[in-house]
């Protein structure tokens, strides 16, 4: 049996799983990202939690760390500009691990290590060209191009995210305005809500403290009519820039991964209608979207596992 | 020596050359496209247009026949959608041309050619992930990522002509809105002119009938107001684009393709701005935007030749 560690580093937590060739998860620990306000002192926490592990199975069992992180690049090792993590400067995290850890590391843009997870654990196995959204912190685009994750000349490909999803719209933290993020990842979608809720005295999201995309979820589920337009505009949105990518890359399957997808039909349906509306004829009959089939919970660090696996 | 046939079918022109190894064309013949109001009229005209080559060459000197088209599936032979053509049913144009010419015929997308073209014979010979951009009746894209063309699941892919530059904007042959080509084809730059010419007495284009792209470019190099802000206006609108494609890709190189290409900086200077001032930080020093490399006039035909070679 092979065994290799994933890690998820997300803007809110990072996970760090030991999985095995067939995708269990032996062991599972997770920490809050942004409680380590430099990349020094997140770099030593990290660490402290990778070296538990060795308590369990040493380091020469397993294959080498897989890595998935937001503005990852694979060429270089380096975490740059990575504008939804609290510290600033560009970090060569995988050198900083390899200080610590005599095994293979792999460093890939979150949302490509979501792709190879699918392709590996999920619902991509025999597809030669697909698309993996991820909505969570942040909106990212892993795209498998004949099976190869398409990295392009720097490293940065599918940084659908930054596409302008409206023309001046709000203010993103990479500097620019309408970002598809400042609108479909889980602090957009709250955005809309609370833009919603100031209309309407009548939802049953007012109130709610901390307001998160769970609460949201809950009330469309209720048949809260804020809540459930929340999710038909998100899913608008998206669709409509998931068509734009179509048009460059014509992939036969996007799915939809990340926590905003437990959403399921609330999210994929408005997605759908808007993608399907907004596709030039040809491709129509071409492209799927659906689900990830990476388990929930785990598909991060799956993703980031099947990275050295 | 090898030689092969190239074929470019464009909505105005179908030009065809024959080609050597070093990209000499050793002959070469055009007609209108837009006479042959159906496919079956076309084709017979087309196949006497190649069949004259063979009284130069026998067609056993030949490696095959290469076509560029606009909407057309490598995958399938088939020219589909071509809403620049005036014909409008679909046809396997290599299929009913197999049945004239006993040689190997490779179809592909016009841009695609012209991307192949500028590997083969232009300024993309060592580059591993670039852009071809054509402007001409169409606006396409030719898409290279790791020295291979990107065909998508549906061989389509790369279509940035229709990709939504102006929301709810001009009315696109497609049947959708604010399509990219209806700003920055050579029609959808004469319509930029005309809307200018009517807000602007003193312009040098006033009265011009059947006003084309050179004598916008001409008036412009005169120094006229409006022809110059017709470029700036294409410029920017196809810049913001390409920063949009680029999200996506990540090309290291992108040329600009076509005869719009011709006006040079006037253009060129444009798209730049455009494109640098949208532009994801993490991507401004990886991209180059620049112009094609191959020779003028011949450029399509060479592409198209390259297919086969």
């Amino acid at each position: 049996m092979k065994y290799s560690i994933g890690i998820d580093i997300g803007g809110t937590n990072t996970e760090i799983g030991l999985v095995d060739e067939t995708g269990q998860i032996l062991l599972k620990t997770k920490f809050h990202t942004f409680e380590y306000l430099t990349s020094e002192k997140y770099i030593i926490k990290l660490s402290d939690e990778i070296s538990k592990f060795f308590e369990t199975i040493p380091l020469q069992k397993i294959e080498g760390i897989g890595i998935g992180a937001p503005m990852a690049n694979h060429f270089t090792g380096f975490i740059e500009d990575a504008h939804n993590l609290p510290w600033h400067n560009n970090i060569n995290i995988v050198k900083l691990l390899k200080n610590n850890f005599n095994t293979p590391i792999v460093l890939s843009n979150d949302a490509n290590a979501a792709a190879i997870g699918e392709m590996v654990y999920g619902n991509a196995k025999d597809l030669d060209n697909f698309i993996v959204i991820t909505l969570g912190t942040g909106v990212g685009a892993g795209i498998v191009i004949n099976k190869k994750i398409l990295l392009g000349a720097s490293g940065y490909a599918g940084e659908i995210g930054h596409t302008t999803a409206i023309i001046e719209g709000r203010q993103c933290n990479c500097g620019r305005k309408g970002c598809l993020e400042t609108y479909c990842s889980a602090n957009g979608i709250i955005e809309t809500a609370k833009e919603l809720i100031e209309k309407n005295n009548d939802s049953l999201l007012h109130g709610i403290q901390n307001l998160s995309t769970i609460d949201i979820y809950n009330a469309a589920i209720k048949g809260d009519k804020v809540s459930n337009e929340v999710f038909n505009i998100t899913g608008k949105i998206l669709g409509y820039q998931l068509a734009q990518a179509t048009l460059i890359t014509s992939p036969s399957h996007i799915f939809i991964f990340g926590g905003v997808a437990n959403a399921k039909d609330l999210i994929l349906n408005p997605i759908r209608n808007s993608f399907y509306n907004n596709l030039l004829n040809v491709f129509k009959s071409s492209v799927k979207i659906e689900l990830s089939g990476l388990p929930q919970g785990n598909a991060a660090i799956l993703g980031a596992a099947s990275l050295v696996l």
